[in-house]
């Protein structure tokens, strides 16, 4: 399958696996770029620049194939030296970064002269075109059913994305929702050149996270999804555990941050992932989960996924069109 | 363009008008009918009986075609005798109705016994396999998208459409969030055997209502709508004016419905379609407005919205899948 941006990154097919923290590592991030797809490594994941230098190296000598770094500049103030972080990057050879966050303006420059390509994530039109005109070559727009951060305006990928798409120049990934052929060949009609998928990804024999938690994914169906951090304007979609619940019910009773702060700790989150137990913390998911039952490796799952889309494509949808 | 929609309801296209209180009128209806959609009347923009009546002869004589009057039984309390609507459109010749609201249970056997085919609108897969199992024919899946009520879970069509469409045998309609060839097509790829419309037929020459709410729809972007009453579980999705705003904040405030029951009357709303003050009372778009660019006759829409989506099938994901 051939689109504007497997020609642009030099993939094998329009597939991207989103970039999770805690669950981005190189074991991942080259098991879907060796599966065809882009793998995509998260350089906070990494707790240290060496850390991060080290991780790099070792997604390289796993895989020949194209991966990306994803570099998210968070919107609430932190002690993270972000200009460090770009340094490794840049120096590392990596030839494809996600940006996600903060606009990636102050590190254009630095990614430009290394001719590393910049695919940024957003949540709104409006952050798109500042991002097409600062250079960005590939925007990868988040849908309000995205697991994470779907911003604060709620639109639905039925929207959001053909009104990216036809408000921009460069190409589009379809982000949020998908988790299958059906979405993929969805995404392409609504003029989207490739889709991102996360929650399908962390559902794959290679994500790096307790079996008990995947087997979660498998049995959730789409409601089982819920908003948290509304009051704070740092909206997440996350499972509706007892730890969203508890979280939701301090917010409606007029909660600070602080309050839930410990709930919600990198911590606990991590505890969930590496334990199985799916109340031990926030675990971050999409209502796409509804639409996985299995977990096959990312080998199996990319080319599910394109076999589906083209039959659906080839057949399906050729025979009512015809 | 040809889909099991089009064959069961005898349309040329698998495309349905939306239902819509005091838009859905003969003329509305029989125009989207004659060019090719499936037309609907709805029953209770007829203030009695003999009103419905002889607005259902009306649309009789103004198309050959078929149209459907659409009968939405209120989740609130009313002084409607639901029985007697019933039975005018089982003796108006009527083949298709659609239903939305609370389930059509209790009026199933009178449809089925008429030769009725109905078409059930829902807003979760737990409620479409409901009406499944009761014999309707047809359901339409409203994601959070829509306009009006979109109910209490907010899932996307972008994930609630596959699995509606997966969990049911009976054919489905995508509704919400879909306005042009391209969200025909994405629905076809999601499993969907057709689409319904409401905004988009709003924006129609022959749409009775004012010129100047047409025009703030083809203004609008996808971020000009609000959704409201959530406090009283009845979750509507409406354009952002200043009245839409107003209930917000008395939302806020914990006021309740009877706080907000006057800003929100039928008569503002009628105000509204009918002078185009935005600003006169609630008026029921959903976000797809922002994809909508012009007010084309029913039969130019049908027209483009097929041809654009055979476009896109045949030739934009031919190319792709080859």
């Amino acid at each position: 399958m051939k689109t504007r941006i497997t020609e642009l990154l030099g993939i094998d097919t329009p597939i991207v696996c989103g970039g999770m923290m805690r669950v981005g590592t190189a074991d991942l991030a080259a098991a879907a770029s060796n599966a065809g797809a882009l793998g995509v490594m998260t350089a906070l994941t990494q707790p240290t620049l060496e850390g991060l230098e080290a991780e790099i190296a070792r997604c390289q000598s796993l895989t020949d194939k194209p991966f990306a770094v994803n570099l998210t500049v968070g919107v609430v103030a932190s002690e993270i030296n972000y200009d460090d972080y770009v340094d490794v990057i840049v120096n590392s050879g990596v030839k494809i970064v996600e940006t996600a966050g903060r606009s990636p303006e102050p590190f254009m420059e630095r990614f430009k002269a290394a001719g590393i390509k910049v695919v940024h994530k957003c949540v709104a039109v409006r952050h798109a075109l500042k991002a097409e005109r600062i250079g960005v070559d590939v925007v990868s727009i988040d849908g309000f059913e995205c697991a994470g951060h779907p911003g604060e305006q709620d639109v639905g990928g039925l929207v959001l994305f053909p009104a990216a798409t036809q408000a921009l120049k460069i190409p589009v990934l379809a982000s949020g929702g998908i988790a299958d052929g059906r979405g993929l060949a969805a995404a392409l009609a609504l003029g989207c050149e490739g889709i991102n998928m996360g929650t399908r990804f962390l559902v794959t024999k290679e994500a790096p996270i307790h079996e008990g938690i995947k087997q979660k994914v498998v049995e959730m169906d789409e409601n089982q999804t819920r908003l948290i951090f509304r009051s704070y304007r740092n909206t997440a979609r996350v499972y509706r555990n007892s730890v969203a619940d508890q979280v939701a019910e301090i917010e409606a009773a007029g909660g600070d941050f602080s309050e839930v702060h410990g709930l919600v700790s990198g911590a606990n989150q991590e505890k969930a992932w590496s334990t199985g137990d799916i109340d031990a913390g926030m675990v971050t998911v999409g209502m796409c989960g509804g639409l996985i039952n299995d977990i096959p490796s990312c080998k199996e799952l990319v080319e599910t996924i394109v076999s589906d889309a083209e039959r659906i494509i080839n057949e399906r949808l050729a025979s009512i069109a015809r």
